[in-house]
């Protein structure tokens, strides 16, 4: 256990990414070479989706996105707050599992139209707990009609000796059209003047756990803290991610094309920086830091830089439109219940993200996705 | 350890379906109530596609088609050999992975086009081991080269807390279209006279690895047991699965609409009754079984009833065609390198199958699976 008054960062938390990143380049590099398979059959692939957030492959009258999202380590905290309340927490589970496919696959101008889900336990016991499983299809089915999606099926493995006993490996694959093709946002109309519109957060989402659950472990209430609201740290993780899907559908009928979008998840605000042009994202005005998100900032003392660097810190998903375009954006995003707000502009210079109201510059260098 | 002069079923390997089915009943009806969502896009589902393998909407022009599946417990077998021999398996585990969805996902008449991977492993020195990495990159690229799909991306998570430490839980998730629309599968043609076609196996596939390893445990020199032919029993459980997508694209070429396909995967050869229509399924002709089937029934004490229920026993996929067509469905498949026969007929009777040579019936109540 490390010290109280000692500071906590997300490189202490666990994931060691020099050992992922070759694997994860070797793969990027013989996907990109299968992109000429689609040939056989007329289609070919839209190659600028190649490092973006969902994959898209032009089937002719429109374009075909796709995509498989993992939840995490979200269960664990779901699992031992059960333990010490007694509830379920599986259908908020169930809607971060699809938050994190749809957040994901909506970033390229992609309508969501059908999930699958995966479901992988430690052993058959898993699947016997009621409530439990009762919760997980409930939350599923929720959150698909929110999206307006239809669930297809899905697989319910029980893994013994691959996944931990007790415990369940959560994803969701999700499928999408891009209909018409110009609602297709990879970047290409991104440039200087476009507005930065970012979308409330819930709280953590599904990003930052293992930071979260180290904190955890050295607070004397654990889980049970009270972050100074009379929520419960553990309840207040817990909170659902929000899901952005009924903000772009609800552009899209307005006619409102984003010229890009970022989903803010692992790496925080550094995913503003998420394009690979060489611009800068000035941003003058935040939102509101989520109370779990404030209490975690203090509680593990990261400065700013480390904690929008980390966390999404009140911001879930970034919008970059037309400057004309900003104010209707957020009045069209708080129509379906999400609080918004113009934050900033893109600005000619380099690729960097300025937080001016808090000093915080994030450099190119920041973030290496491709 | 169990004797090795008692039978070894499948039962005794693992996998309790009395808990994990309530879920699973739970989980499809709470999706079939999801599939009116499409209509806000003007698209609706294919409702006889629910409880087949993979789920198809109509989005206009064409039929879409998705699906995600777990490769199961094959890695274990894999990390033990690899542990053995100091060889790396993970080439064939991944064309296993792609087998999984790639082949359910043909069975409604679909082309594949997109895979994404989903590898999460128990945590990020999983990553580094990089032999082993580099085989599962390898073997991913070549199956999605096999079918011509794109490798769109993925998900390649650490897990640490969920997946045991030092495994990984791999699957696929497929996306494709049926075009044209005639092209799509779902039983309505099936029917009296037609003709079964069986596809051979390569071996146990993905399937019945929990009994095959129970079955190690007992054998005194475990994975490296002869089994008969100088392969040893590990070598050829871990045959690849075949990759079944070149034969129905080969087919649609020279306009050949299978009526029906089954994946012959968990269940065996009581896979072949999946359709809910009442008809009989006359086998009059059986594949060769493979060496290594042929050893663990042989080992495992298994009756026909019991091993043809349980694996695949060298047929790894059934086409349903027009009893014209039988002859050429097995040269085409022949023609890309994969062994057929037309192996019985579909007849009019209660709904079961009748393995003529073996003297073994399979009826409606052994398979239930929606």
């Amino acid at each position: 256990m490390t010290q109280a008054n000692t500071p906590l960062t997300y490189d202490q938390a666990g994931v060691n990414y020099d050992l992922i990143d070759p694997l994860k380049v070797a793969a990027q590099r013989a996907a990109a070479e299968t992109g000429s398979n689609l040939a056989a059959y007329g289609f070919s692939e839209m190659s600028a989706s190649r490092g973006e957030s969902a994959y898209v492959a032009d089937v002719g009258p429109f374009y075909l996105a796709s995509i498989v999202e993992c939840l995490g380590t979200k269960t664990l905290v779901a699992d031992d707050m059960a333990k010490l309340t007694g509830k379920s927490y599986y259908d908020g589970i169930a809607q971060d599992t699809i938050a994190m496919a749809v957040n994901d696959l909506i970033t390229v101008g992609a309508t969501p139209l059908v999930v699958q889900a995966y479901w992988a336990a430690g052993g058959s016991d898993w699947f016997g707990d009621k409530v439990r499983a009762q919760a997980l299809v409930a939350g599923w089915k929720k959150a698909c009609d929110v999206c307006q999606v239809a669930w297809g099926g899905g697989e319910t493995p029980a893994l013994a000796g691959i996944v931990a006993d007790g415990r369940v490996d959560l994803a969701a694959s999700c499928t999408g059209i891009i209909n018409p093709k110009t609602r297709l946002s990879v970047g290409d109309k991104l440039g200087v003047g476009d507005a930065i519109v970012l979308l409330a957060s819930s709280g953590i989402h599904a990003n930052g756990l293992s930071l979260a659950r180290k904190l955890a472990e050295r607070l004397p209430q654990g889980y049970l803290t009270d972050i100074g609201n009379g929520q419960t740290y553990g309840d207040a993780l817990l909170a659902p991610t929000v899901l952005y899907s009924p903000v772009t559908e609800a552009l899209a009928k307005e006619g409102i094309i984003p010229h890009y979008c970022a989903n803010v998840t692992g790496h925080g605000w550094r995913k503003l920086l998420r394009h690979p042009k060489a611009l800068t994202y000035r941003i003058t005005a935040l939102p509101e830091k989520t109370p779990v998100l404030a209490f975690m900032q203090r509680e593990c003392q990261l400065d700013d830089h480390e904690a929008y660097g980390t966390l999404n810190m009140g911001a879930g998903f970034a919008l970059y439109v037309a400057a004309e375009h900003a104010q209707r954006v957020v009045e069209v995003s708080q129509s379906v219940g999400i609080p918004a707000l113009v934050a900033g502009r893109v600005e000619s210079g380099p690729k960097r993200v300025i937080i001016e109201p808090l000093n915080v510059v994030y450099g190119a260098e920041e973030l290496q996705l491709r």
